[in-house]
């Protein structure tokens, strides 16, 4: 057993935005971390022969809808942006970086990000944007647009993506605690009572 | 606001199988009654697009893993069928008609025969076998082989499905609860608080 359990996640996955508000949380009551790893959902999608829920018939007006709730229920700030889904791998190239160095920032930084698309409606698919999230965070802007561009961090995001693959992961949000996966926001309870010992 | 609220399933679903031994004791709690909807999976797919979550790359696995360990948590039997996903046109048909005569009767009916499928892995395709099944309750084995074989309960499967769809149902199991849709075993919990009266 690990102190650390791991939180993948895609920046353009509501559900994983709505997860995103009780990991750590949920983390610090067990007394463990949690290690955010954003990953991109389109190699997923590919090897699982899915797509987006909202572009499915049937799913994606049951989704619209429960997003809604689920925000308000949650009280956590909630808009459908547009366009939606996007592209997030500069936002998650930038978490990597920042988790090498600080990882309490990288997981301050990963819940600006969520907040600037998922809260307030922004698109953050420019490395500009995600310069200016990093910034308010106290990160160097200059540092971090660097990093979005660089072929080691560009390749750093495929390997982690490759690496889910391999584990399993087979959507968003997706939790791996002791070697056992937990997928979908609904599983926090599951994770909890992992975390509490409980084994089945 | 209504007494009863609508719990459709599949018999093909784990999921369904899993939420089925929740859907009463929810209901009593709250002072309603549910009401079993058996629908077919097949046209929802064909109409979302999806298919069975099994033959999906990473969610098979993973979900193979999921409905053995929620079978210990919950003390529920469980074996994954040979065949499996399958037809269940059959046990459907009987459902509804048993509902028309007695609601409570057909609810004892569906359970024995998701327990026969899924907690004892016999395979509930043939008439033959879902009319042992209700024969186990009491119904008349050969009243029940000529409702699975009578076009007018045909129909009223396929209505009822169409129904479902234009409802919005999008997988098994899905409850509606005075025109709210909650998709999922993992959303009974959700359930639960809207029975109680919570509205968001």
């Amino acid at each position: 057993m690990t102190d650390s359990f791991d939180f993948y996640f895609d920046f353009s996955s509501p559900y994983g935005y709505f997860a995103s508000h009780r990991v750590d949380e949920m983390a610090e009551a067990a007394g463990r971390t949690a290690k955010w790893r954003p990953f991109m959902l389109g190699p997923v999608f590919k090897q699982s022969g899915n797509g987006p829920l909202i572009e499915q018939p049937l799913k994606g007006p049951y989704c619209i809808h429960d997003w809604e709730r689920r925000g308000r229920m949650m009280g956590v700030d909630w808009v459908l942006p547009d366009p939606f889904p996007i592209g997030t791998v500069n936002a998650a190239r930038a978490v990597y970086w920042l988790d090498d160095q600080d990882p309490a920032l990288a997981r301050r930084f990963a819940k600006a990000v969520y907040h600037t698309y998922f809260g307030r409606g922004i698109d953050i698919t420019p490395a500009a944007t995600v310069a200016d999230v990093a910034a308010g965070e106290g990160v160097d802007r200059d540092a971090v647009l660097a990093v979005m561009a660089d072929p080691v961090w560009k390749q750093r995001l495929k390997d982690e993506t490759e690496h889910a693959v391999e584990l399993g992961v087979c959507g968003s949000p997706f939790f791996i605690v002791d070697g056992e996966g937990f997928w979908g926001s609904d599983r926090l309870w599951m994770v909890r009572r992992w975390l509490s010992g409980e084994r089945w």
